[in-house]
């Protein structure tokens, strides 16, 4: 996490303020709840509140009684009590560290997944209007980097729209794994605390409690969590890369928009670098990454050791700016991405219509031409257009032998990009709910 | 995937055999659509079904037609028109391999899945049985390694219950990521095979139909799939290291089942090592790294290009053949666990009861002490019984200071086991449903 | 490691024949020394070879014998047993199984590296007899996918050569991590054994004394070794995907060799797929994933525990395996690679000398022109050729401003190609050791 | 990469301060090396040195010309033109952005690897001078977590200082992948740029001339060099798991030196934490997880793209920052490590002696009793002790069988431990070069 792939909205999240005004919070439901079941005097609860609410929590001064008391929580409770007074010893009874540790870091990670899932969203709204716009803008499909057959701009994009509508389900599935909340005590047997407290902060916080935790909520939840993120990381390598592609000089079918003051192209203006989405496939490579450590951390030793603090102090932070930041950018890019329709269709035409070759093969057979025929037919005629000796619809009409089974107007059939292109309408229905 | 740990039902799905026999069904089924929307004679279809439905294909003609056309695919459809005869035209009719390599991969990953998910259902069983044995079987608990407070056995397993039962959820998650039918020809724009033949083809193999497909399944879904695994095999390195610390020779609480013949424990009684479940942490290790290569396999190059398949080749068998032996071997581990409670008994007296320190601690403020002279009381008694002169409890009913504050019930009844343990039913009533 | 990515002498080092045939030599070394030191009869020691030595263990019947006494080192013992009769109690005597296992284990290791080695060797052979050959085939270079400034072929297969020449010295780095022999005892002490049995078996296998072992060699080599594996792999990817690049229908300034009679192109010759180099890129995913295991494979309990034992079963034989065929088929590759001069040229072409306007920018500012002035000529006739009016050195003559500073000659001389090239000498110099 | 787990050295490295001075040192050398070529003016390089040397350089100026121009380098030189003067046109002639940002990369590398290897030196110092202390602290050496065989404590340590060893070796040879230099232009050429100034900033900055670059220096040196710091931080992972383990209560074999005021311990004396050891494991974690980007960094497109610099920009400080941390704070836990020989006593004892079980077997054997009759005595004593009722070595002085075969002393002499360290001296020769 480093200021230049940052923004502000998510990077707020994980400042030590909010963490200590979440913890406030924390520490302040639990003593409402514990104030109604009579465990602490509800006048206490009340000041708490009053006091601590419209409190500036002050970081510096928490770090300095840290130092001394070598405990972060401590530190903050005896700030805390600063401003509450005498009323702060019935702030955190019967708790222990972690349940204001682990609940504070989950609410932190749902806040951050709904900044998330905001992102893809608009990721999507974006795909989805380049996609609408360009459903009939055909151009060649290619596998294995080689021209194959026809398909439009907008069916890439309705790919991608699928794939993100997927990202979004999917951490909307890990947004449940880490939206619990667990106040159990120094081993999860609830000795000192009773569990309605937890069921009363829990709701309070808008999460579910957690059915069974140790000292700390099970970290099987944060690894499935942070693979979620590095699985949407590889979907936005995913587009990221299909735009550097088709940035490519010799491709060019679509190029990164490019502001008008933006330098160093004035002399060279093909020198266009598709430098975000490079950046993005960089950025994808770090929240991968990210995922292991994450994974590493489920097997705690007993009910607890604290291997995995250290990690998530890390990677809490940085997998979600930089997929916030990503995704971000990636917005960007798909939002001005400028598309050449005309150079599309240059490429289309580069193979002098060899991608038809199939089509024609199949139309030879089915007008009676043995296999074995047709092929030769075919290939005769594709070898001088892949020699750069001309079309390859000319070829076909002049040639005696293909003549006698198809006619110039079967031929010019097979060569009708129609075909190719009539079952996006199916395709965008299915994707988009709509055609 | 090595014999050593491979279950024969999961192997099963990998053979040869068994994708050419899916092959076969995606085709037949693919050739019944057509003959239903008047693409091929109907004829044909029962054909293809009465010649190729009893059929043993034979894998060494299909690796020797292989060897010849390079091409698996052509290799299968090859063999296949020896059984259906001139048919066998009508088979495959405006597909392409991926169309079945594709699908075939998401049969056998759900097929892979559903033995996965029995494997978490045997585990869940073993745990809950275990669990209510043990419900009450006070045992410490450890953070960091350390004693901290009271727990019971049946608590530590319905933890891990709670924690497979999340597994499950996720097994049936990525079920559902990866059961999807493409067959949507050479660049997923149908221009050659109507979407119906995909619609059918789907349903009779119970899969939802991939919305958008390029040539391929995007592979976003498979990085989730193979996360999902790598997440439930940590799962497992967890339970596994828990049973490996109390293994342990000087903790000795639970031990991996010791069958009579088995060899070496004669003269060195003591020696019984958690091979197994040692065994399961470097299991758990090799499943975990195959996530990554399945996630770098999400950014193909545009329409696709076939770097993911040696990968999957490889991660497909590997990481649910390794995952199936692994919960397999661990069900066995906990189904047959020897747990001492006698053992425990003993490990939690070992510090001679300092382990209610904080319970007393807090007694004596609520009976009026200072904090600080409560301390100071705490601490001069818990040290006599660190330096190993005697139990806490003895030391604090001899201790004048003391008795000032508590009596010897107020004391005794801070060693009550039954204060720690008084919500074990609240929480397997969660974990369970039941108490 | 499954068959199709399986090359004969590779996979030989891993068959269990072969592991047994390593345990018998560790053991009959041991047991000349153990009778040179006069801690066993010289008569055994000799009585151990000659029965041994020709003796062809049976797999079949080790397995058997295993599946009794759970213990495979035994179950070898007990066979040996059958033919060296009643001085096979003299073989390993002292030793503790891990003596064997691990020491036979960096055998394999090392034998698996000298092949890999030698790959690398044909690997560098292929790479520079092709380097030499189009040192001065002239091609646009790139960066971010865009064109640059020209360089040539040669030189990119330099580029190839000396990150495979680092990569052969990092495998003989990573040779020389595990050739180390550990014949120890239980916990590394030497209590039964004497430590210059270890030292005459080192030699014999060719390998160093490991200076201080527990029960096993320290995995922290283990770590090392694969990482090598991983980065080498690396650097395969990058080869295999500079290769998948310049075949991509658009560039096509190189492609895969396709054997006359391959299937499937004879319709579309254009669709010739590299299909060797995408599936090496995958291959690279698979070994580059198994450094991880072997990571986590470092922090064994205490003196050891077996969490490593299923890593590296399956580890060994694959990453050794797959690697070696990786870099065999890489070889191929580059070895039959058909390059296109003439598309490169086509390519350099094809902005229209666009790539020498920084020179002619420089060139105008050193006879006179501002700055501002420069950017500005150079711009409006860059401008031109990017819209496809015209070449750029006609617009550049053409333009009276222009001829103000600069001559057609000096113009010319601009867009001379040897002005790039005038360094490949040294460069080539540098890398091969001469020019 | 947070403040909490950062030494100020390394993070000095980091700083943008450091990296422009090392940026004005690469062009400045950059700008003798042409003056001495007579490319530039002698007196613009001196003036360069001149105005530069002593400038202070303004990063929030810097970053401000950066936001205009969005290009760091060109930022920096429009900012040391305003130190330098007309004079500023000559620095940066023909060289391009990478070639600062990459050599500037590199010398960031090569000085923190110097703070990790002198990091490395000082643990190595405290483990040998504890590994001395404890040379002969006899305690029980484990495997799988059981008792074994004795070792002593000394020899723990001295395979640490081996592993260390290595870990340093492997360090320095990390330093020479990633020390070298690159001044090259545009494609890497030197179309534009004399290869002497290379040389020449080369030699200055202590680097090697790297042989051959594209715009870049070639990624496999960063993918290796970050593999050796995840090796590096796997071995700190190892020797952490010791420390923790042997702190387990059951075991207290050591503990982490605990601070007279440091909070928290004073009323359960027993509750001392590894914290700074399972912080190492966590930092371990993380550090190994940043290799594998590193991997995936190498693949660069064509002669370069820059998806690399969003992972360097965080991988580079954080993976040795972290390192840093983690090796200065495990070299505190050795160094003031709590050791309890006593308690080694007393977990050696805890098996009354079933240790020499083997050795009493073998003496047996040697004595003329049958392999059967042997195990039959062992055994039938050995469970006597397990099941608690007594001592090893008292019950086979007692058992007449035993007696048969042998003395008091012959029994005495096998419980000896001095039978189990004898080659402690052997050992630390090998290791420390001295016994």
């Amino acid at each position: 996490m480093i200021p230049r792939y940052t923004r502000p909205e998510m990077s707020a999240i994980w400042t030590p303020e909010t963490r200590f005004r979440i913890w406030f919070e924390i520490e302040a439901h639990a003593a409402d709840a514990m104030a109604e079941l009579g465990i602490i005097p509800k006048e206490a609860a009340r000041t708490i509140w009053e006091k601590g609410g419209p409190a500036t929590f002050d970081v510096d001064r928490i770090d300095e009684i840290e130092r001394e008391v070598k405990h972060d929580v401590i530190a903050f409770l005896t700030h805390l009590a600063e401003f509450v007074g005498p009323d702060a010893r019935f702030v955190h009874q019967g708790m222990t560290s972690s349940d204001v540790l682990d609940t504070c870091f989950n609410v932190q990670l749902v806040r951050a997944t709904d900044l998330l899932i905001a992102d893809v969203e608009a990721l999507l709204a974006a795909i989805k209007r380049r996609a609408y716009e360009h459903k009939d803008t055909v151009c060649i499909g290619r596998s294995h980097g080689i021209h194959a057959e026809p398909v439009t701009f907008g069916l890439k994009l309705a790919q991608a729209y699928a794939e993100f509508d997927r990202a979004k389900q999917r951490l909307e599935m890990a947004r449940a794994e880490i939206a619990t909340c667990a106040i159990s005590g120094a081993v999860g047997t609830f000795a000192n605390i009773d569990p309605r407290v937890e069921a009363h902060v829990a709701e309070k916080l808008g999460l579910a409690v957690e059915p069974v935790s140790t000292q700390v909520i099970p970290r099987d939840r944060h690894a499935m969590y942070f693979s979620v993120l590095a699985v949407v990381a590889s979907s936005i390598e995913r587009l990221a890369t299909e735009v550097r592609h088709l940035q490519r000089t010799e491709v060019l079918e679509a190029e990164e928009y490019f502001s008008a003051g933006q330098k160093g192209s004035s002399a060279m203006p093909h020198k266009r670098n598709p430098v975000l989405t490079e950046n993005l496939t960089g950025l994808a490579r770090l929240v991968r990454s990210m995922a292991f450590p994450a994974m590493e951390n489920v097997a705690l030793w007993h009910e607890r050791d604290i291997s995995h603090s250290s990690v998530e102090r890390n990677i809490g932070p940085d997998a979600t700016v930089t997929l916030d930041f990503a995704l971000a950018r990636l917005t960007g890019v798909i939002d001005k991405l400028v598309v050449y329709p005309e150079n599309m269709q240059r490429n289309l035409d580069r193979l002098g219509g060899l991608h038809n070759s199939q089509r024609v093969l199949l139309a030879l057979t089915q007008k009676g031409a043995s296999r074995e025929d047709a092929y030769r037919l075919v290939q005769r005629n594709a070898m001088k257009v892949w020699r750069g000796e001309g079309d390859f619809i000319a070829f076909l009409k002049a040639d005696p032998d293909v003549r006698k089974y198809l006619s110039d107007a079967d031929i010019e059939e097979k060569f009708d990009l129609g075909y190719h292109t009539k079952h996006v309408d199916t395709i965008f229905a299915r994707v988009f709910g709509e055609a």
